[in-house]
């Protein structure tokens, strides 16, 4: 018995101190959800300027899908005639709206078009039930906006799995038609946040032939995050004139160069969703060849897909990750995406530790083709590692102050070709568990 | 400036804020690091009690490699004749020892062999040094204990890219020669570890002919873990007589089954290293063909495979991932991967969130086969998701409840064909986020 005393004096003071954990946790969570209220990454200067499109009108409702008293389902209404594109997630179990969408693009052109989109259920594994809310949404809108059902699309964010309340959502419908004006796209924006910390918006005008051609588009996301796109939803509107195959083949290209280069956690969503729509009202035509429009919309692609990144759950880090030199353009992406969803590289810059070890380790898992000997790290314009090791001139202090910035470039040539790839990242963060461990609960 | 004073007022707050959040982290962190000097996953009762192998000897050091005061040194001396087996990481920047160890699986049987390892410098990304490092150690252990070169295998762990001090350890080669015993495998136990919270061993006795077989191994390991092995070691010793083309060949296929299945962050390390010696000194032969032999080894295999995600950085849960019904045994480790390596998966679990829509969510990421409407999900013995959508029997108070159990089966049936896999893994927490944002520094 004598023997027992200290264990049970030990065991509590564990319990006792296993308590103070809860709380200090508890406390922790609440003092970060003040200063974390928007991630301290997020644009500066706010949700931009919008330029209103013309041939769009929007509006948005607090439906009560999940949660009451916010945005939570928009309306954008499209002028007939206008060229739609899309790309969508890849996953093999995606959304019901988003099989419906899938149907619909490369459809009629005929009509007028219609956007409807929801937060706080995603309506994806839904099994038949799923389909019929879509379907009974479509057709709401179909008959209240004058437009055809083959123009409707939809598009829905949130909770996996339980059933989506949709007579809340065609209840709506009236009403927000009665209210779309071109000029509420920041509401928009707001209605289609779920876990973002900041509504996304980008914008580009260009000017062709004294005529002005305007793009503005609207994201979310920042989490599920990873190439195929990610619980993502982007909108983008267009004023230009331009062929649906031509619009389709471009987004789907620039889709590859943006929103299939960022990553949060590597994991993917059911509902990822990208629609671009062309009115036509600019009376501006765009071709396949024509590089100045292609070039601002790429622009607000990437600024989309960026700022889902700056809004990725937790983090306090903008990564950029470059890679060159390597064996193929396959290759290059292979060992960008290894480096950018490593969680020892990514806690490591969460922690500011210029641990380029990781980096070597991260290259030497992707699979593709590397050589110790050749290889070349970079943090930002510092030489870190070089034929085999660290190079000679690299001072730890040097990566230490590099690693307190807020943005980062990781920068690797392998030295074998003419393979390149750009991706961007965040960081991991006791925030990202402390979002992802309760989203639910 | 009126309007600036709720301002600066709100800044300061904001300081506060931040303020006490670090103070609250380093709070924290004292007060897990108490809780949690030990996996709560560990296995019961410590370290097992190995059985001598004949023909193996063990000595350990504490030779400062990195750390003061602790053991980080092991020696294994082998007696002449034992065949020697291997696996290693494939990554393409394995360290120095893996390279070394790697052409030197496979040849002479002559002579006597060693097996030299040290914690806290994984001479990994060393270029030139790490080679001569090796060399070094390796002649020094040849001279001391008289056996040939290439009979001396090294292994190293711990941080990349830092010179191997490797005079320390050359140091304490006689040292460790002249306290070698057969039943010190425990302190080698511990010399190996690094960021592993409880030493880890397995062994399995069978009987043949009336004759006694002993297997003993230890491991190491609990972050940079995922197929391809991890930045783990594993030691593995036995008295069979066994040629060593029938071992080499039955430690590969084992390991596919074993060490192969486990994974803590999706990260591989640089210097993952299996060994198995078989000293023969049981005069028990095996063949190819010896069930009993291979299931005991198997058995020790696995054993340790999930001590090492039992001490996984962090971990509070130990997740079994069982996928059946796929098209192919490819497409079920592909899905269970895709599961046990999931972010928000491995968070969900973490919250105890019966979060089954993530499931669906790495399903449909994973890239291999799946149809929505054939797929059923279990936890444990409850029946989550069928026919495309959550069962009807399903009540969230029992996955809530299922949840909370530290150890956990995530059961997947594709319904597509005859595919199997399992695989093991832990949650994802703030301790992970705290072992691996601060390692180095």
């Amino acid at each position: 018995m004598a023997g027992e005393e200290p264990v049970l004096g030990a065991k509590k003071k564990l319990r006792k101190l296993r308590k103070k954990i809860r709380k200090l946790e508890a406390e922790l969570a609440q003092a970060r959800s003040f200063t974390h209220a928007v991630s301290p990454l997020a644009p500066k200067g706010g949700f931009p300027d919008l330029p209103e499109i013309g041939g769009v009108s929007f509006s948005a409702v607090a439906a009560g899908v999940r949660y009451r008293d916010r945005l939570d389902v928009m309306l954008a209404e499209i002028a007939p005639g206008a060229a739609i594109a899309g790309a969508f997630t890849r996953s093999a179990t995606r959304s019901a709206p988003v099989l419906d969408c899938q149907l619909k693009i490369g459809g009629t052109r005929e009509g007028g078009a219609a956007l409807i989109v929801n937060s706080g259920n995603s309506n994806a594994f839904t099994g038949k039930a799923g389909e019929r809310a879509v379907a009974a949404i479509v057709s709401e809108v179909s008959r209240v906006c004058g437009v055809p059902e083959a123009r409707v699309f939809t598009a829905s964010t949130g909770v996996i799995g339980e059933p989506l309340p949709f007579e809340k959502i065609t209840a709506q419908i009236e009403g927000l038609h009665a209210a779309a004006r071109p000029g509420a796209i920041a509401d928009a924006a707001r209605a289609i946040m779920t876990t973002d910390t900041f509504p996304k918006g980008a914008a580009k005008e260009i000017v062709v032939d004294g005529k002005p051609v305007r793009i503005a588009g609207i994201a979310k996301g920042s989490g599920m995050i990873a190439p195929d796109m990610a619980t993502m939803l982007v909108f983008i509107f267009t004023d230009a004139e331009i062929e649906q195959p031509t619009l389709q083949a471009m987004v789907l290209e620039l889709t590859d160069q943006t929103f299939n280069n960022i990553t949060v956690d590597s994991d993917t969503s059911t509902s990822d969703t990208l629609l671009v729509a062309a009115t036509g009202a600019s009376e501006v035509r765009v071709t396949a060849e024509d590089g100045p429009f292609r070039e601002a919309l790429h622009d607000v692609m990437r600024d989309l897909a960026q700022q889902v990144v700056r809004d990725g759950e937790g983090a306090t880090k903008f990564v950029e990750v470059r890679v060159t030199g390597a064996a193929s353009p396959q290759d290059a992406r292979t060992h960008a995406m290894a480096i950018a969803n490593s969680p020892l590289v990514k806690t490591a810059i969460a922690g500011e530790d210029p641990n380029w070890g990781r980096v070597v380790m991260a290259i030497g898992k992707s699979g593709a083709r590397a050589d110790r000997d050749r290889l070349q790290i970079r943090f930002g314009d510092i030489l870190v590692a070089a034929d085999g090791w660290v190079s000679p001139d690299y001072r730890e202090e040097d990566g230490a102050a590099y690693m307190k910035n807020d943005e980062l470039v990781i920068a690797v040539d392998l030295g074998l070709g003419e393979g390149e790839a750009t991706v961007w990242t965040c960081d991991l963060t006791h925030a990202y568990i402390q979002i992802n461990a309760d989203y639910r609960s």
